[in-house]
């Protein structure tokens, strides 16, 4: 299959190229992209991402980010880069890229715990997630020519927990390459619709 | 309590100020409001509304649109009604008015079914709803001074049922009324964090 990572170069993305680049030709994008660069904040920037890609098997987004406040200090503009991001930004992957979707293809978007397990200062994050799951279950019901649509909801990976690990008080952090297997499954498996839980 | 119902003129909120206005001090608000107009699209215009209003007990809202499209035809600019009316329009309504909640007030927000138990042509409301959702459960850990905030998933009503029942196949709706329950329960009651399904 040829498949689009956006946000190849991260924690997460760079296990899931590890784990897919031996069975499949992989298009490696991103703000500096390796293959093509995208800003997915920026709509004309993934028309553009397409346009150089041309079609694609599969389509897995590792990136998108939202600010991290508690709500008192979480004003309409600092909720803007969850909405503009981690939201809107995976959407219009999906929504733009369908037309660069072969038959039978598949999106993977990626949500998060702090949805399920809320975390202190994690209510815009944990918007954008929700919202983005319940886009993947609707959306299945009626993607075009068996296009499926799935997420991946990581908690805190290993690898990010020196760095992000104050955030996430008392959780266990997951290893980055378990949590790359759910995305595997989304692209080489047959479901859609699902949001895979990544927590343990 | 003195408690601020936005979208009260409409099907859901017309039940509710009935529910609550022989106990409580209403303040009906909406597009033409009878007692304050509001916008719910616009931070300014939802500011506006607060300083006319003065502090508050509740805030519970009964508004916000999405564009109903299949996925197909859902344009990432077919898609901001939902972001900028049930999503962004329902957070600004907490993360502006909470300075006007008086301590151990609530929020009470909208969802709906569709995130649940998809319909065609429902993906970007059922966005919106998964984000408000996933917000309440998130913020409500961190509310300042004692702030409540619940949402309700309403099934679609009997009495929307002649105009809108199309777009539920092999739905049953449930009266307004029973809906309206469930936003009385949030306002009078102790819970936080909870997004109350009225399905059946």
């Amino acid at each position: 299959m040829r498949i689009l990572v956006v946000g190849a170069s991260g924690t997460i993305g760079a296990n899931i190229v590890k784990q897919l680049e031996s069975k499949h030709d992989i298009i490696r994008a991103g703000r500096n992209g390796a293959d093509v660069s995208v800003d997915i904040m920026s709509p004309d920037s993934i028309a553009s991402m397409y346009e150089t890609t041309g079609h694609v098997d599969a389509v897995i987004n590792a990136s998108g980010g939202a600010n991290f406040r508690t709500v008192s200090e979480l004003t309409p503009a600092w909720n803007e880069k969850g909405i503009e991001s981690k939201l809107k930004g995976q959407l219009n992957l999906v929504l733009i890229g369908q037309d660069y979707m072969r038959d039978g293809g598949s999106f993977t978007l990626t949500t998060g715990v702090m949805m399920d397990d809320p975390i202190p200062m994690g209510a815009s994050a944990a918007m954008a997630n929700g919202g983005v799951r319940a886009f993947v279950k609707a959306a299945s019901i009626e993607m075009p020519r068996g296009i499926r649509i799935n997420s991946v909801s990581p908690n805190i990976a290993e690898e990010s927990w020196d760095r992000l690990g104050n955030y996430f008080p008392g959780f266990t952090p997951v290893p980055a390459a378990k949590v790359a297997r759910a995305y595997v499954k989304s692209v080489e498996g047959a479901q859609t619709g699902q949001n895979y839980d990544v927590y343990q």
